[in-house]
């Protein structure tokens, strides 16, 4: 006799049938009353099914910890999988979008809250399966941003709606409720929340199976006293719209009657903190602004602009390679943005950068882009979770994103630490591991076993039943690079792309064509591609917009 | 013996140059003394002109008072003379375009200050020759709107920046100064300004020749209760902005888990208060976005959303012909908006908007379009000029848009009366009566004639002297009416044109065609039209977007 079994995890709601021979069934040594029943069979996922190990391999894995799990594919048969896992995702948007799922409002789902609308959460709404799922999104914003161009956004060569999506627009099936997270109650499985709507205040509970974390990071000042009142930063939207304001009030301001020389000098100096990524192409847009644009409306005012760079280590833009450091430090000499190495910052007063070494430079204008923070629910799980103690600043997880110490919850993004080394914090990094977490929840493994402190090696892996034998044991998340992009002033970028076999290093005006079309491609919508193109003609038939708002 | 002549005002920076015979300059009866020495001949310019008046016409102008200054030419001459006045507007600008005036900074020219950059001021520093005259715009807003958008903004069928042309670029000739001017010196003849930078409180004084206020007009809550506090407005970029942000914000209020059906049908209660074409157009653009764009995307709550329309008097839209209003209204029930008449607000508390009937109405957003207020600038002249103590609100101009009591000062747009009978305050006036005033002073009419108190119909006209003879008046302001247009909701707009001859009416899809064409014409820049395109365009594909920042 053969009949259909269901499986089920005691501990989270994973179900499952599958198709199985009386002998088969016996095989697995249910209980007697099960097996005289097989309609009702449930068959009870061990708490931590170990994979079936190649002793050679377990091997590697003793020597290198975790690492070999993040990089044992190698780079093509990565890229093969990532196809595989793409075609997949297209089918749930082809099905989502052509044959919307008819959800029953009685059905009992899991609930899965997503806390954040950053670049890990946007890919896991975009991917999740809501029909098996009751998604609810959890953020004080109601979109996602394409961080990677908001410093194009902060002066005006891009629009700010062009880089955003709305959440709802995003997903229609999720549930999407504009509010901080301000604490989580991990036994009762409560996510606590207040409203992000001005003048009203409101306090809510939400009950969750599954919870993603991915509120991201926040601007890391290191202490610095006055940075938090006197600079700019370049997180969200509210700071590039901020300091596109302010660059044009800085030159308003210098146009004044009664202005001596002096300060129109300090006031038209504007100076970026860190040499990172977001500093040098900021640094550059603010070059392509002030000499393709404010030079013309303020002539009399343009010798006296300056463009200072502060990085506090040895080079800027350390990410890439020494060769293109040293071309994007060209770059910027030609454009006259003087850049300072080894300036380390010890205090900004509303007019004037203290460094260490004792300069003192005199600002008018000061954008801090030197670094990520923890943010406050970041930091108040990290003192609540007892395994999270030699976390700095991250929540730590294991290969499949689980936090340590934390049962059914998930980081992802800038806010988690892959043990044991950490990925960069990047958008491209937050993406692949939304999408990841998203086909996990999709393929039907059981989320909820608990992950034990490391000893050794051995972390439970995710894991589903395959209907004729042994349980399949979900791939832990590998990053796959892309290679890296900055765009550094004057219609020029750089771009270093890794294979796994060679690195590929380019610089100069047709690598801004690259870094074009990548930024193009790379936009979460066909919305999104068709009004970043249509600013950059803007700008380029018409200028940069200046009106103060 | 012929020779030049120099002909200056002594009052004002006046001043021509007229080839003249011997016997020529004998009659203008100069004394001897200037007679014998004809290259240093000053011309001194009657203070009070009379022009040749025809009796008929004068008997005529008794009884009709000034009106018929305004009214005198017909429909058919007024479009020639514009015409005319439109291609001399139109060299102005070639010149300026291609022989970019050399400017010598040494050169002593007549300083005219500007206050404001709305409709009047920007037609204004279009026009205007800037190598005759110095010319400084102070406003605390740096770009011209384009108003009659701005309820399209708040919703986002057109973009902020794309109604916007920044003072800069409108005429980079013009110094502009970012401030509010917060008092005048009649006598000294200094504007006293005040910087709008935020955290830089700057004070300073701009001496000036002649003053153009163009400050136009705040709200009017008529001292309502409440109304400052708990309603939007739709007068600045600023009020559009919050609204868009509000709109949103109410959905996903309505859309948190513990809202009780009473309080959901509130938050989604839409009030706006006013059926003048501001409020009625919000509506209609709010029905569409709700009906368009929000419908999609928050199904559940869309049985709660109702938008109503408050409005005074009797009907709304009262500028048009009582069967434009009819189909208005017939529009606006089939798009379920309700409008009530004879409805005047009482108060507005946090959460309920109250009627002078008694009658409470729930709201979660309130709109406040009901009229015209006196800026803070406006009211404090209107107390220091005792020729202004009739005055409502607007200061009172003669039909050379001097002000009353007030030597070198003229006043256009909404804060500016023209006696006897005020124009209406619209932005085709204002837009008007600056390029009117940019053409009087390009055309070197002597402007220092104070305006006297008017006795019977005897003001001072403004005037020059025509090389071989008598005085030339200045045309005083004549409004062209082009015509208005509203649109009402669901693609239909209504049109009412005056030719002088008939009036045509239309309503309709067709009329919203008509509507787009003017709208589009209308803009001040070709980089306008391209971008106000573009936004229909997106809207149209898209959809609105609803991302809130």
């Amino acid at each position: 006799m053969a009949c259909f079994v269901s499986f089920s995890c005691t501990s989270c709601h994973w179900k499952k049938k599958a198709f199985m021979s009386k002998k088969e069934i016996c095989r697995k040594k249910f209980s007697s009353k099960v097996r005289s029943n097989p309609d009702l069979l449930v068959a009870v996922l061990p708490k931590t099914p170990t994979p079936q190990k190649d002793p050679v391999q377990e091997k590697d894995q003793t020597e290198k910890g975790n690492e070999t799990l993040v990089n044992e594919e190698s780079f093509f048969s990565l890229i093969l999988n990532r196809v595989v896992d793409t075609v997949d995702d297209a089918m749930v948007h082809f099905n989502r979008a052509f044959f919307p799922p008819k959800i029953d409002p009685q059905a009992r789902k899991p609930t899965l809250v997503i806390l954040g609308t950053g670049w890990a959460a946007h890919s896991l709404i975009k991917v999740i399966d809501t029909v098996k799922y009751d998604v609810k999104v959890i953020s004080p914003r109601n979109y996602f941003l394409f961080t990677p161009m908001l410093p194009s956004t902060a002066v005006g060569t891009v629009e700010f709606r062009s880089i955003v999506e709305t959440f709802r627009t995003a997903n229609p099936f999720v549930d999407y409720l504009e509010a901080y997270c301000v604490d989580v109650d991990l036994q009762k499985q409560l996510t606590l929340c207040e409203s992000n709507i001005p003048g009203e205040k409101r306090k809510f509970q939400i009950f969750y199976d599954y919870l993603v974390i991915a509120v991201g990071a926040s601007t890391n000042t290191f202490g610095t006293p006055g940075v938090q009142e006197h600079c700019y930063f370049l997180k969200e939207i509210s700071d590039a719209r901020g300091l596109r304001r302010a660059i044009v009030e800085r030159f308003e301001l210098a146009s004044f009657p009664d202005i001596s020389k002096e300060e129109k000098c300090r006031l038209l100096s504007f100076v970026v903190v860190g040499g990172g990524p977001t500093g040098c192409e900021f640094a550059a847009e603010l070059h392509d602004f002030l000499v393709q644009d404010l030079k013309r409306y303020y002539p009399k005012l343009f010798e006296d602009v300056q463009v200072i760079l502060l990085q506090s280590g040895d080079s800027i833009l350390t990410q890439f390679d020494r060769t293109l450091q040293e071309k994007a430090l060209e770059n910027f000499r030609q454009s006259n943005i003087r850049v300072i190495t080894k300036a380390r910052v010890t205090e900004v007063t509303s007019t004037h950068i203290l460094l260490v070494d004792g300069r003192e430079i005199p600002y008018g204008l000061a954008v801090w882009a030197a670094g990520n923070g923890t943010q406050p629910l970041t930091r108040l799980l990290l003192s609540k979770i007892p395994e999270q103690k030699e976390a700095r600043g991250r929540l730590l997880v294991d290969p499949w994103l689980r936090v340590k110490g934390a049962l059914n919850v998930f980081a992802v993004g800038d806010c988690a630490a892959v043990e044991p080394v950490p990925l960069p914090a990047t958008a491209q990094v937050a993406g692949q591991q939304g999408a990841y977490l998203a086909r996990l929840f999709n393929r039907d493994y059981c989320l909820s076993c608990p992950v034990p402190e490391s000893e050794g090696n051995s972390t439970a892996p995710l894991a589903k039943w395959r209907p004729g034998g042994s349980p399949e044991i979900a791939k832990p998340f590998q990053f796959l690079s892309l290679g890296i992009l900055a765009y550094i002033g004057r219609e020029r970028a750089m771009a270093q792309i890794e294979t796994g076999l060679e690195k590929i290093k380019m610089a100069g005006v047709l690598t801004y064509l690259l870094w074009q079309s990548v930024y193009i491609t790379k936009q979460v919508s066909f919305r999104n591609r068709v009004l970043v193109l249509f600013d950059w003609f803007k700008t380029r038939v018409f200028g940069r917009d200046m009106s103060q708002f």
